[in-house]
């Protein structure tokens, strides 16, 4: 399999990781959901890493890099079923994921997109709400 | 990466085949799903195989299998995002995917998961619902 699927789940984008993402992969998958998201007009991505049991740099600012241009296209980027060990590592590797949100699983990552499309909403003012993400 | 992530959404299950489904990897499958449906009272099994480009009949009857074994704990299986050549892959293989449904994508497999599990709550008769799945 040369791709990573994107499933689209109503205004959400869902990718699941579950190969090592070596470098033509990972671009690919970088590019491809951008311009799923251009597409589709999706409000959030979901990237579900719970198969992965292994991060290095290059995975981490993969992801990063998807979350910014994900914002840039106003989607925002939720990680989730992050691995303990994988958190551990990223930390220790100084990545703390910059532009991206987390959540334990799918279902809390939707419910926190759900409330940062709602905030956006209520707010009118999606530029300033930078609260729980580094730009 | 040794196991098929099995995502909880709601009341379904989505698993998305990525990798080739080679031996081991599609009995852990098999019984992973099952665990889960058990575990979490799932209603609903949606297997994505837009990943999918080659199938052959192991794979098709182990698809097969998840929806029986699903069925028995009372969850329906939807597989999703078929291409169309596998789809003549599993007609020309005298494998129609007994015990299962099919949608187009992710999201019609959702609406058809909740209609079934309406008509179920509708006519409290789930044994004889058996118009569009061969036991």
């Amino acid at each position: 399999m040369d791709r990573i699927p994107i499933l689209r789940m109503g205004q959400f984008l869902l990718v699941t990781i579950q190969v090592d993402l070596y470098d033509r992969l990972a671009l690919d998958l970088e590019a491809d959901i951008v311009k799923m998201v251009n597409k589709t007009g999706a409000r959030g991505v979901l990237i579900d890493i719970s198969a992965v049991s292994i991060v290095d740099s290059f995975m981490g600012r993969i992801i990063g890099n998807i979350g910014v241009m994900s914002k840039l296209l106003d989607a925002e980027t939720v990680v989730v079923g992050m691995q303990p060990a994988v958190a551990i590592t990223l930390v220790e590797l100084g990545l703390p994921l910059k532009g991206v949100y987390t959540a334990l699983n799918v279902d809390k990552g939707m419910d926190l997109l759900r409330s940062i499309i709602q905030d956006d909403v209520d707010t009118a003012d999606t530029d300033d709400d930078d609260d729980n993400i580094a730009e």
